[in-house]
């Protein structure tokens, strides 16, 4: 729970400092709102310049003001904010919203500037939102603050909304209100110098009046923070974020398979599908959803149905949910009969159902009752387009009267088409808590939402698993390659990690020399391969460094010879051999990890060679990954039926898999000095006994002294 | 060049059978509309039970009008249609427009109905727009005809629409109206039981005040003439499609790897993207494009600058732009000299450049300025979201000004980040055609459009090549396999069709005894494969049918002696092997064609085995196939880069590949009665003399008698 967010959104009086007496300036409409949404305490503007602003007295300074304040608002130009705010302190304020720009999103001296507020903040125990912002409101009738300089009166409503563009303030709350979306809190959270976003969202997470958290964010701040935080919520209060903002692939170094596959999106999208945050890809998509979650109850499964009035919106409904991976629902028997008997015989029964366009309120009611009956429907999307010859009103009256019959049992989404500004009665609609929507695809996008959230809801919690392992041995390996100035470990090392860590490694043997091999069979039997040893060549198939599937003593000296003559010879120096034992029978798979700058360490899982380099048929998570993370992503590869048993082949044993890959994330909570990794092959066969790695490389983070 | 369409909506008089005194029926309202739309000729009222309606003498009957009818609107109850019909075909009047609804769309007593009226049509030489629509209208003032029953006056603009949905008529005028934008014609086409939407498409090909074709497609009605047609038309004049309904997957008989592949809605996607037509997938994105067609150029590239003055929706509209394949624009050195110079040391001035919140009309005039003059750029999204500091009206007229000064030569759209129902000044922006999107994203999409409409129109247009081909020997093996009853053509026979048209195959015998494989070495020389001839087996590796890779005669006969043990023996009869030469280094890939029930033949290529089955890594194109679609559709498989050389393996003759699918669409034009087929595997070599099918699968359409 985070303390001191009461003195901003909970004050019982407010000073705004730098209010003022022109019409149209922040400093003017911020205390016009204040009055304006009635708050419930009292208001002091202050300006040295002014006695009195908006019919109240006005101070000349915050320390004039003669009752005790607790939160301040200040508009003041930026080389004033500090001064004020030293003030704000020595008045023993609570909190402060700054409102005025110019610092760290204008360069390095507003980022000098915002440190100095700051230190102000932590002296006098201060919290504060901003600066940068466009203030903070909280509808609740015992508040009843818009601390805002908004054109709009919000709504009273259970949605919790955080932005962190202030210019996209005005929009939201204008959005908003057209759609009858109302708030409980809204807060512009601005430069987040102090108080932060995750913050923000601990505190809605324990506030009764929130029942949904909308968020637009640009930055995650602290992602693992918010994972943790969001985790916490997501199975109470939905989260639905808008996040601006994709990882540039140039700014980063791309150090391995996994890296250079993470140049997308995708830690953003893993971090929000594993703590249960519903994406969204725009602001539009961002009410769509939230008109759904503040007023219908969640579907229980993903099976749909649509009832419409016209044929081609029924398919285009149909079409979009059937794209986003809902199930149309499959009547019962005596849906089916119903619906026959009662309507005309050109209508169409079967899901999607269409009266057709004779189709009256009696159709309506007989019809979205029957649907909403049948034991098989978790969801139903009502469409009405309004023909002429057919009353509008009384159709969305028997629709209304239906839905009130199965009121909180199952999700009903409207979608009414017509123009744009709506037809007379939506606004019925509305008081009746039925989310309309213009067109049939955004009520499908707003119904897959509202599933996923449900199968979120659903999803077993996970856990961070922990095995018992060699971490001393990794240390050292670690220890003595930092040494020898490298941040490359590769080879026998390499495996000498995995295997420290529980995970196993193919036999092999190094030689440099024929006499080196001369047990290779009692060491490691056949068939074997052999590999160049040579950090510098990353691709060894390419160059003809590998020799697979030898099969006897002989096999393996001709190959030695045959490497040593490609790789030695005069004036170059031969780096040897690895010979290992060769895994038959099983699939290449590729675990591995990369930092990303946002979002810490990414795990990536794939089938290897062709699928990762190729297909790009990799799953990402963002550590640590939990077991049903692991199985996940296991799962969730295109190439998965490989694993399962494809054409004859046997199936792999999948929690060998998901072992190994919990094993690594072990191995990167406790080792944060790796960079990257890929333990590529992974070969899985169907034994876990049987089951190898092959390969592994691993990468240090630059200038990191090992410790760990 | 469709014939009698002038009729319809280039009409000098106008008789309304059924017209109405009671305000809200169609029949009032139709007539209304006429007269309120000052329709340029004579308009009169039909209906035996009323003297005068609006003002306006009335007819009992049509036979009853003194002067000459050209066109007649029929509102009357649907057994009241043919004879109302008739009588206009005794007048003589040329065309009729048929609101009625209750035929084919209400069954099979209404399809019989719809028939008579057609006779009726074909007797007098009529054409007919309907039954069951929602009206046409013609804004040239020459016409001026308003003749559907819409409560919105639809302005004049370059638009033509065509909607199969009478339903969503009134919202379509509607939306359009909002958005301000124009229509040349407008026509909903009901059941299309006389005019066809190709027909419409053709007439609107040769009007000069169509710019723009947008329609809302249900069915394609005969979808090869829909390409015949849209290919012809979409390199002048755009057409922008909604299409709703998916190919129902259960609904057909899934006979081949093709088939199964093509479940999902392939099929009109290959179609609107072999005929240039623009695929939206929502009413709300056919309109957000018609906007920017309506009044900007189409780019000359795909380089894309955004200009924003608040961070979050500039990365919003870059991440969508660059998620739709868009390439954001690398600015020239003195552009960036020049935003450096100019913006304040806080403002971004790479791609996309953020003027900050502090950005007034100077700031936009420049920004936007230098951005349209640097010769990297081919469109620009300018967003603008207004701060309560900065006048709306200024920026706006700034962003005006100097669009005007670049006008018809780059593509720009506006993005404004209010309140739905717009700011102060937007109209501005529609007065000056500058199209205005709520949102990034929607900006965004309506560019990539625009984007992928010039590359269609610079695409090369492709041409379907002829071969010298051996069709006799064809229709030889196809009457054989039909004189025995069956409908699959495999082994020799299938790779016989295949030799016949250019194609090479593999070499192979077949063999029952030892006997029969005695000169195997002479015949096809090593290595060689041998299979199981059993058409009952489908994959035959599964069940050890297939010995590969077979090097000298002894491993051929002992290979066929364990093949005989295993298919063979007691009780079984023996259904030999076929022995084929081996092709090494190249790659497996799969050519293959299934009927689909509406588009006709559906080709397919992807890479053999694992690509095709698990990865879905296939691309379609409806038949007939050009050279440049054949080369398109290898290009676009996302296996794509291991024909061109991977991992040190030589690149394949991609010619030969593209010369094997065009043969087969050659073979799929010359004969109607393949169902489908799969050619699995064609191996590509780097050479096209070692390029060859190994296997093959034809099936015949059912109850087809063979005559090709």
């Amino acid at each position: 729970m985070p303390t001191g967010l009461d003195g901003i959104f909970k004050p019982r009086s407010i000073a705004v400092i730098g209010a003022s007496t022109k019409k149209g300036t922040i400093g003017r409409e911020i205390l016009h709102n204040l009055i304006d949404s009635e708050f419930n305490g009292k208001v002091f503007p202050v300006n040295p310049k002014a006695h009195v602003i908006h019919s109240i007295k006005c101070y000349s300074t915050i320390l004039d003001v003669p009752d005790a304040v607790d939160l301040a608002i200040i508009i003041v130009p930026r080389d004033h904010v500090a001064p004020a705010l030293e003030q704000c302190g020595e008045k023993g304020v609570k909190g402060v919203v700054v409102i005025s720009a110019g610092f760290k999103e204008t360069g390095k001296e507003g980022a000098q500037k915002e440190k100095e507020l700051l230190k102000i903040v932590r002296k006098y125990d201060l919290r504060m939102i901003g600066p940068n912002c466009f203030g903070v409101l909280n509808t609740d009738p015992d508040h009843s603050m818009n601390a805002t300089f908004s054109k709009t009166k919000p709504l009273i409503g259970p949605i919790g909304f955080m932005s962190q563009s202030g210019a996209l303030g005005e929009a939201i709350l204008g959005y908003a209100k057209e759609l009858n979306l109302g708030f409980s809190m809204f807060a512009s959270v601005g430069n987040k110098a102090d108080i932060s976003g995750n913050e923000l969202l601990e505190y809605w997470r324990d506030d009764p009046r929130t029942d949904i958290i909308l968020i637009y964010l640009e930055d995650f701040g602290d992602p693992r923070e918010f994972t943790r935080i969001a985790r916490g919520i997501t199975r109470s209060k939905p989260i639905v974020a808008v996040k601006a903002g994709r990882t540039d692939a140039g700014a980063r170094a791309v150090s391995s398979h996994t890296g250079a596959l993470a140049e997308l999106d995708v830690g953003a999208d893993a971090l929000f599908d594993q703590c249960g945050v519903l994406r969204v890809t725009s602001i539009d998509e961002l009410f769509d959803i939230a008109k759904a979650l503040s007023t219908q109850p969640l579907p229980r499964g993903n099976r749909v149905a649509v009832i419409t009035n016209a044929g081609g919106p029924g398919i285009l409904a149909t079409d979009a949910l059937v794209n986003l991976g809902i199930d149309m629902a499959t009547f019962e028997e005596k849906t089916l009969k119903n619906l026959r008997d009662n309507l005309p015989s050109a209508a169409a029964i079967n899901n999607p159902v269409d009266v057709i366009a004779s189709g009256g309120p009696d159709a309506y009611r007989m019809a979205v009752d029957t649907v909403l009956s049948d034991k098989n429907v978790d969801g139903v999307i009502v469409i009405f387009v309004p023909p002429i010859v057919v009353s509008h009103r009384e159709v969305i009256d028997a629709i209304i009267e239906v839905i009130g019959k199965h009121k909180n049992t199952k999700t009903v989404l409207g979608c009414f088409m017509t123009e744009p500004s709506g037809v007379a009665g939506s606004e019925e609609f509305i008081k009746h808590k039925i989310p309309i929507y213009n067109y049939p695809e955004s009520a499908a996008k707003a119904m897959s939402l509202l599933v996923r959230y449900r199968n979120w809801i659903d999803r077993p919690v996970g856990e961070v698993v922990s095995f018992d392992v060699d971490r001393e041995r990794v240390k050292d390996i670690i220890d003595t390659v930092i040494k020898t100035g490298r941040r490359t470990i590769l080879g026998e090392d390499a495996l000498g990690i995995l295997a420290a860590y529980g995970i196993r490694i193919a036999q092999s043997i190094n030689a440099k020399t024929r006499q080196e091999i001369k047990n290779v069979d009692s060491q490691l039997g056949f068939p074997v391969i052999m590999k160049i040893d040579d950090p510098n060549i990353t691709h060894k198939t390419d160059v003809g460094g590998v020799s697979a599937d030898l099969r006897t003593k002989t096999e393996v000296l001709e190959a030695f010879r045959a490497m040593k003559k490609r790789f030695g010879g005069p004036g170059r120096d031969f780096a040897g051999v690895t010979i290992q034992e060769l895994i038959k029978g099983g699939r290449e798979t590729i675990i591995g990890m990369s930092q990303d700058p946002s979002f810490g360490p990414l795990m990536m899982f794939g089938l290897g060679g062709i699928y990762v380099e190729v297909m790009k048929d990799v799953a990402f998570k963002i550590h640590p990954v939990t077991d049903y993370d692991a199985e996940e992503m296991i799962k969730s590869i295109k190439s998965y039926p490989l694993l399962i048993g494809f054409r004859g082949a046997p199936a792999v044993d999948l929690k060998v898999l998901e072992e190994t890959i919990l094993r690594l994330s072990q191995l990167v909570n406790d080792f944060p000095q790796l960079e990257s990794f890929d333990v590529n092959p992974f070969i899985v066969t169907p034994k876990a006994e049987t089951s190898k790695a092959v390969d592994a490389r691993f990468v240090l983070k630059k200038n990191d002294k090992g410790e760990s």
